[in-house]
């Protein structure tokens, strides 16, 4: 049973961010956290627009992921694009709904009137990150390449364009295997000199 | 004869902002800068992206636009839609293609071969500011209505949506005719809660 009831006094604790990547409804899960891997199987059967993420053991800064810590279960929720300090509409209403979807679910969890389970899932699995060429001053030599901009979860293929000089020359995607690129062009993410993430795209059996 | 070696030290000036609404590539010129009114005339005969705007008189903060002050002649620059702190490659290009048209036109304008004179200009004249209504702790109660976002120079009719509470009412422009909304949704604008400006649309004769 999940809830103040709970001998635990946090079982399950999701947060919500705005992105300025059009990764629009985002579930970050953990590859081993089978009651929210059971609950973003549940929502993105709900709603064809979810899209369910993680980043595994591979993530560089594991300690920007302090839900973990926090409660047995968690989730993350990434909504956008929207731009710092702005309200949108259409994501704002979006977001609500999958609020209200993820407390509904929960109360029938708890009730015992759990949605029929769903037993697969689509998950993009993060690899690796890119981060933009830098000169001898540490300042960023590059772009995200406009034909990437905003095609978050969308294959890139090997020799597509990825990123593009400042010079105007264009660096393509250098891998072997097609790729899903997520939080392309990440404002929060320029301090790291990040340009995108890149995840595989796998259908799993929870 | 504009420049370096003019009596006056700063004859003519242009700054860049980057805007989080979808006006494109938009010349904010003042109404009686005969100057800057022929520039962008040119500049918009070039490139028919290019949208000109004035604040005229009636705009509530005219100590917002301090390069009046400072030159002869000066123009602003918006770039959008972009994040705050993003740095979007398809937008860059086209601000640095501006950029050099710019400093073309002034050189040619110094060596006395200036391009031919455009007579006729659209002009978007500011009328007033749209502020999103409060409650009595001054909190912001409402959004930009999500059919009118990113449609920035885009007809308003009475009677279109435009603003939506949180409560999930619309909220209709309730003028009396067809305007143009700029600066939908401004990240900037919020601390005044403004949601909007309303411009009317003309073609002027310089």
């Amino acid at each position: 049973m999940f809830g103040l009831n709970s001998e635990n006094p946090i079982d399950f604790i999701f947060d919500i961010h705005s992105t300025t990547t059009n990764m629009g409804l985002t579930l970050i899960v953990d590859n081993d956290d089978l009651f929210s891997l059971q609950l973003a199987a549940y929502l993105s059967s709900i709603n064809s627009e979810i899209k369910v993420y993680s980043f595994g053991d591979l993530y560089p800064s594991p300690n920007l992921l302090p839900l973990r810590a926090l409660a047995q279960s968690s989730l993350c929720v990434e909504v956008g694009a929207v731009a710092q300090g702005v309200l949108n509409a259409d994501i704002f209403l979006k977001t609500e709904a999958l609020v209200y979807a993820i407390l509904d679910y929960l109360e029938k969890y708890n009730t015992g009137e759990i949605p029929s389970k769903q037993n697969t899932l689509i998950l993009y699995k993060y690899i690796e990150a890119v981060y933009f060429p830098r000169n001898e001053h540490g300042e960023i030599q590059a772009m995200v390449h406009p034909q990437l901009e905003f095609k978050d979860y969308q294959a890139l293929h090997p020799n597509d364009p990825m990123l593009l000089t400042l010079n105007g020359e264009t660096i393509p995607y250098k891998g072997e295997s097609i790729v899903y690129p997520t939080f392309i062009n990440e404002a929060a993410h320029y301090e790291k000199g990040m340009a995108m993430c890149l995840t595989q795209k796998h259908q799993i059996t929870i």
